[in-house]
């Protein structure tokens, strides 16, 4: 993965027609940075969008401007986030850049909040997180975490986890995404295997879920997420940028019809 | 840029209905690696196609297969090629893996070979440089130096380095391409002077070999070569996975376009 997206931070702009452009990257260099971002700026007043690293913490962002300008912070959104649940993949490797995670793309799309809870390697929806994840109230749980969950552990888990958000969010949406095909697992026998029986398991809570009464449960299914030429990952497994924009194109039309289904939260 | 970029292998295959399908990568993760590409496969003849890396160079590569599988080399294809000559975008800066720039994925598109002369920081046009290519014999000369070339030397040195080619090839079919658009040249007054100027002077040279007598020349624009939403590049100027993708796809119409128009070589 590249510095840039492990450790670099990521500047967008909005522009007159209100949509979010890519400005400038803080590329690292070592474990403290001093880097422009952009320079050459025109002084009309702008709304900026700076995205944090991917993978690695930071002690303390300062950011400076010539003196001729000033910087404020924006208003909070009012409206109610999205919250992304997931793996590696959820929480942005192998972007090249920490605008490029598909929770960041759909950020700039939908001019929304989307709160990216992907934990590499440790999206495994454990009770205990469900728990904690209730205590957030979104527009839309979008739980995305079978590629560290195999079946048994998908059979065992998904069910309690819906039903732990549910208790707390009655009728919240949720969202549970298939996990992306190997992109080898077209002549991979067991690459294969590993997809379609955690699919299987997925489906069948997903199924007992609606017959128990759960409503507003959503199902992504995993075709077509990064597309199909296996240009889609690096690894087989962690998307390049060209499977971020795939995927979040997939994503966006799932939530668009949530969004436009629902009554509340708009 | 990525390791597996800079430094790795990358396998691709051709699927039964003909298309190239990655397959496998070899991380570095020093000087020399041991690394398995694929494992698992089943035992029927197929034809792949291994990248070297984009950066870094290699001094051997050794294939293993198990002692009951066999491998063998396909004949050369008595096809011309395309030749690409270029800067740092053109070697494949910053592409995640070698299969992922720009004349890799035409070449699986194209299923032919394309020679990639990417010199990173070093596309110039310079007129040593047009004899050494004068030697080859391609089927299109692509030339994409502009983002190395400030308006002056494009001034000087297209016009003499197309006549030393066409010199030697009267009739191959030879492409002066525009330099990308800067991602933050919408907002960075001297990024957008950089684009403009290089560009007016490539547009005359163009104009003058036209107007004295070349012919199969061609001239591919900038716009839209990365995409317009900023997230082609990593940095303003190399390009994401995505961005090559995009890139590729312009680049497709233009070749295809040449090669239908062309009487030979096909």
């Amino acid at each position: 993965m590249a510095a840039t997206g492990v450790s670099g931070l990521d500047l967008y702009v909005k522009r007159d027609n209100g949509s979010w452009h890519w400005l400038g990257i803080g590329k690292p260099d070592s474990i403290e940075n001093t880097v422009t971002l952009a320079e050459g700026l025109s002084q009309s007043p702008r709304e900026y969008l700076l995205y944090l690293p991917l993978y690695n913490g930071i002690e303390f962002v300062k950011i400076g401007v010539p003196a001729s300008f000033m910087i404020e912070p924006v208003p909070s959104d009012p409206r109610k986030p999205i919250v992304f649940y997931g793996t590696s993949i959820t929480q942005g490797g192998c972007a090249s850049r920490p605008g490029m995670c598909t929770t960041a793309i759909l950020g700039r799309r939908f001019n929304r909040e989307f709160i990216n809870l992907g934990f590499s390697g440790n999206g495994r929806m454990e009770p205990e997180v469900a728990e904690l994840f209730a205590e957030l109230d979104p527009l839309v749980y979008f739980i995305d975490c079978l590629p560290n969950m195999a079946a048994d552990v998908v059979a065992a888990r998904v069910e309690p986890f819906v039903k732990i958000l549910r208790k707390a969010h009655p009728d919240t949406p949720i969202v549970l995404a298939e996990d992306r095909t190997y992109d080898d697992a077209f002549l991979i026998e067991n690459k294969r295997l590993r997809n379609m029986e955690s699919r299987k398991a997925l489906r069948i809570a997903y199924e007992n879920l609606l017959n128990s009464g759960t409503r507003n449960l959503y199902y992504q299914i995993a075709e077509g997420q990064l597309g199909d030429d296996g240009d889609g990952t690096v690894d087989s497994s962690h998307p390049t940028d060209l499977g971020f924009y795939r995927q979040a194109e997939v994503y966006q039309l799932i939530l668009e019809n949530i969004i436009k289904g629902s009554s509340s939260g708009l």
